[in-house]
């Protein structure tokens, strides 16, 4: 078993045909993403899920009016913390500590080194850090719909500032990095589908020290 | 098919055996990030892969002395673009329109746009886009690797300015961003192996808009 297959079968589907995508599908691509590792396994990310069709209108018009916001069936918005705090990782290793049956003991000197390291930083550097642990969910995320024979548009083009405002997430402690409408192609409709998938070559894109 | 087995399987190994993994498979982890979409599909990263057991020595010596550098069989370097340049942009969609058999009229506005908005951007900003195209792919490889039953190490603590002199990176117009050690787990050696992967609740982790 391999992705590869799913991976070549997937493209960035630029029109859906505004079908259902079942519950069931829905619930494997978002626990394949709550599944991705993320740096000391913080998790500080989100996915926010639309099906509302007045908020996805709502959300097409600050994303440049691309249509699969709209036609798509739910609509994935990625969302990272906005910043690291003492709070925050200390909640996150509790939980951990509390599932393994482990005391708070058990991970204190690591949990204060890590409160260390990021509350050094500034906001936006830890906005940063948190939204490329967003992208490994993302390509988990993508990945699986791929195997489901979901469609999935990954997407950085909107404007996050005017989403996080319509959406509250600046006051969740989040802020927008990507989006995955899935759904259904409109192969009729889709410029890109009969394309060739192209990469850069392989062997420009691997270098070896051997 | 599903990838929710693969990373429930998958954790980060913190002990390797030294065991060799076969050339196929690494050739398909490797194919697999190759296939990870990126914006614009620019993939403005590159992989590199360490077997020489004097550089993987190195290496550890400036990522904080751990042990799986060194124990796995092929380390992954994922290395982003220092900067979008119009260059690089050019190159990408000549070969793209190239494979297709497309003029280069095919995608000149494009390009252009594309051109326009990376150019008026800082370096810092366009390596850090960049990154963020690599943890896609980075997402996707380990995913793979999970898949494969290749165990592997998703890892950032080490030192991109270290490794990237270590390696010429900075003069290939690269910076390292993640490291991704595969091998074979240690089991008997491993403190992680056995405790229980414990993620946020899923409950917290969707926020639902219906």
């Amino acid at each position: 078993m391999s992705s590869i297959e799913a991976l070549n079968w997937r493209y960035a589907t630029k029109k859906m045909n505004g079908e259902k995508v079942s519950q069931d599908k829905v619930d494997q691509i978002l626990t394949a993403a709550h599944l991705a590792p993320t740096s000391s396994g913080l998790q500080p990310f989100k996915i926010i899920v639309v099906t509302n069709p007045e908020l996805k209108e709502k959300i097409k018009a600050v994303a440049y009016g691309q249509s699969q916001i709209t036609d798509c069936s739910h609509l994935l918005i990625f969302a990272a913390w906005d910043n690291y705090t003492e709070e925050r990782i200390k909640a996150v290793f509790n939980h951990t500590n509390n599932e393994r049956g482990l005391p708070e003991s058990a991970t204190a000197d690591y949990v204060n080194k890590l409160i260390g390291i990021y509350t050094s930083r500034t906001e936006e550097e830890n906005f940063n850090h948190a939204a490329k642990q967003s992208y490994i969910g993302f390509g988990v995320a993508l990945t699986e719909a791929a195997f489901l024979k979901v469609d999935a548009t990954p997407m950085e083009g909107f404007d996050p500032a005017e989403l996080d405002e319509l959406l509250g997430l600046r006051e969740r402690g989040l802020r927008s990095t990507t989006l995955l409408p899935l759904g259904y192609r409109d192969a009729g409709g889709d410029w890109l589908v009969n394309l060739k998938k192209v990469r850069t070559p392989l062997q420009d894109f691997v270098i070896e020290f051997k």
